[in-house]
């Protein structure tokens, strides 16, 4: 399958991680893990000349290609890509942004429900990625596994016996692993007490990023907790640290809204009808506000306020809004003021469709 | 017709002011003319006795009453009212706040269509009121001064042979005439250009005032142009100089609406289209808010950037969304907090109605 037809193949669709089933999904979004692994016959991808870099590319790709468990998946290079398609799959969290935006010879390997992604010459030789809607963590474990001991019998990775898995950064030494859920947190940012919960993850090694990862801005009230250090722990105490975790961001979430419900329901309900309202009738709309009002949409929906929508519809929204999305579905390139009217139209259109047939926009 | 029936009247229609229709219907609201008189054998209000008041108000009902061009008329004892009713009169502009403020006796005689109110014992011992829909100053007048003329053959007027009328307010003395026309400059307002335009009125003796009269803020980007002189002018005179000087006002505004057109129409229309979403999905919104969203929205039907309400609807909103008017409707008292909430309820069903049946929300 050319590049093309797989990016085509992927804008019509959704993918895993905002399929929004899952255990817990009204606050978990996903769970990924990913592991970090390098090949032993090359050196580390900052040392690489572009020779190496293609060396490994071709070597992962022709030792994976013939696996018969891996048979289903696309092959994309990235490298011959345009700027668009590299950030459409950025926006869909199947690359990252160290990968689209680096020069020289590398890909990425996706599966045709994007549960699974593998990167290729990204700050490691090899980055494997599970995605699980909702919170999944047991699942994305014991499908990464699987996958990494089919690498395993084809590529030597660089180990070493007492250190473990060798990376590029030494952050990333031992599991390789990173371990990250994401959480849709809204009422902890209405009720202002987001900062003191991410304090205290903070102070148990657990980072909080935006939804695309470092350095990204918090947007829509999505964030990403994952763990900080991998050297020294197992595979099984990482994914506890997270997992264990999540449950009491859940709760204070959970808290959070039955107070803004309790205090102010009137507020509350009035707050998530205008935002679904404005996101109706917007002729022009950034894509900061739109992440922002749907986001209220969202926890709206979840609390029962709007009953004639649902997750899955909000959770297209929000990926489909994406610039390079919202580019790649129109068609063609656009600058931000056209942009934004087409995202304007793409939200009228799709939340009317949304609906459902009774005809009425709030409850 | 007992003064409940007759509110009661009034709380089910929209009145001549609010109609929508005359000529310049999409800036000039209405066209108003009032006259002050005093009769000759009481002394003036502030000098009255409480005695004093129930006789002019007695003479007033009892000289009139019996005439046969004035027997569609209803009576309303004002001093017997609820505050709210009387709040709701004022909302009507069919009473001053002064008259709905002030103790004794005191009434009001309005027409069935609310073209006419004569006010008894506010500042004078008589108000004449007439309103046209739209700019109509000429047959304003014509009306006026036929009910003036029915008026002083049933009522000793006080008149003095060089100074004219005389008025409890030495700025009334003369011909006792205001004349004032409601115009809608949302555009101005936008462009900021409203305060340039104000100033060169004043130089002319003209006032600018709210929707409500002296002291009234600006509400939904209304506001009354008026004479405030009337000493050693002639009818003729006050009503040519401010009939003069709306057209005037009127090229502004379509200027200021054709730049805003021009220079981004997508913009314009996002400003219109997201406050008919608003206006449609709030659950709780202030009197303010309301106006200012309404007269957006206005705007945006007379740009043909709304097409599925029609003027009158609003019209009929920006009234009956009015503190007073919400309550009369809804049939007993409500503090702010429940207004608002009551209002958001209104305008859900009164737009969803109005809508016309093609089903879009904007074009």
């Amino acid at each position: 399958m050319k590049s093309n037809e797989t990016l085509n193949r992927l804008t019509g669709q959704c993918g895993e991680w905002l399929r929004g089933s899952g255990p817990e999904s009204d606050i978990v979004i996903s769970s990924r893990i990913r592991l970090a692994r390098n090949l032993a016959d090359f050196p580390f991808i900052r040392k690489c000349t572009p020779h190496d870099r293609s060396a490994i590319e071709r070597t992962v790709r022709e030792k994976l290609l013939p696996a018969k468990e891996l048979s289903q998946l696309m092959y994309v290079n990235v490298d011959g890509l345009e700027n668009l398609d590299r950030q459409f799959l950025v926006e869909r969290q199947l690359i990252s942004r160290e990968l689209a935006e680096s020069v020289g010879a590398r890909s990425v390997a996706i599966d045709e429900q994007e549960k699974f992604s593998l990167m290729v010459n990204e700050e490691d030789h090899l980055r494997i990625q599970v995605m699980k809607s909702g919170l999944d963590l047991d699942q994305a474990w014991e499908q990464i596994n699987e996958i990494d001991d089919i690498l395993e019998a084809r590529l030597r990775y660089a180990f070493h016996r007492r250190l473990g898995y060798l990376t590029a950064c030494p952050t990333n030494v031992g599991t390789g692993m990173r371990v990250s859920v994401m959480v849709h947190l809204p009422a902890l940012v209405l009720t202002r007490q987001l900062d003191r919960v991410f304090r205290s993850l903070q102070k148990i090694s657990l980072a909080v990023r935006g939804l695309y990862g470092e350095g990204s801005q918090s947007m829509g009230d999505f964030y990403q907790v994952s763990n900080q250090i991998t050297l020294g722990r197992s595979e099984i105490d990482l994914i506890k640290q997270v997992g264990d975790v999540v449950p009491v961001l859940i709760d204070y979430e959970r808290r959070a809204r039955n107070l803004l419900f309790s205090q102010s329901e009137k507020d509350l309900h009035d707050r998530v009808s205008r935002a679904y309202g404005i996101l109706c009738t917007a002729q022009t709309i950034s894509s900061e506000e739109t992440m922002h009002l749907l986001s209220s949409v969202r926890m709206g929906i979840n609390l029962g306020l709007i009953r004639d929508l649902e997750i899955p519809t909000i959770n297209q929204l929000f990926i489909h809004t994406q610039p390079a999305h919202l580019q790649r579905i129109h068609g063609s390139e656009l600058d931000t003021e056209n942009r934004n009217i087409e995202r304007a139209i793409y939200l009228q259109r799709h939340l009317r469709q949304g609906r459902q047939a009774d005809g009425s926009e709030t409850n």
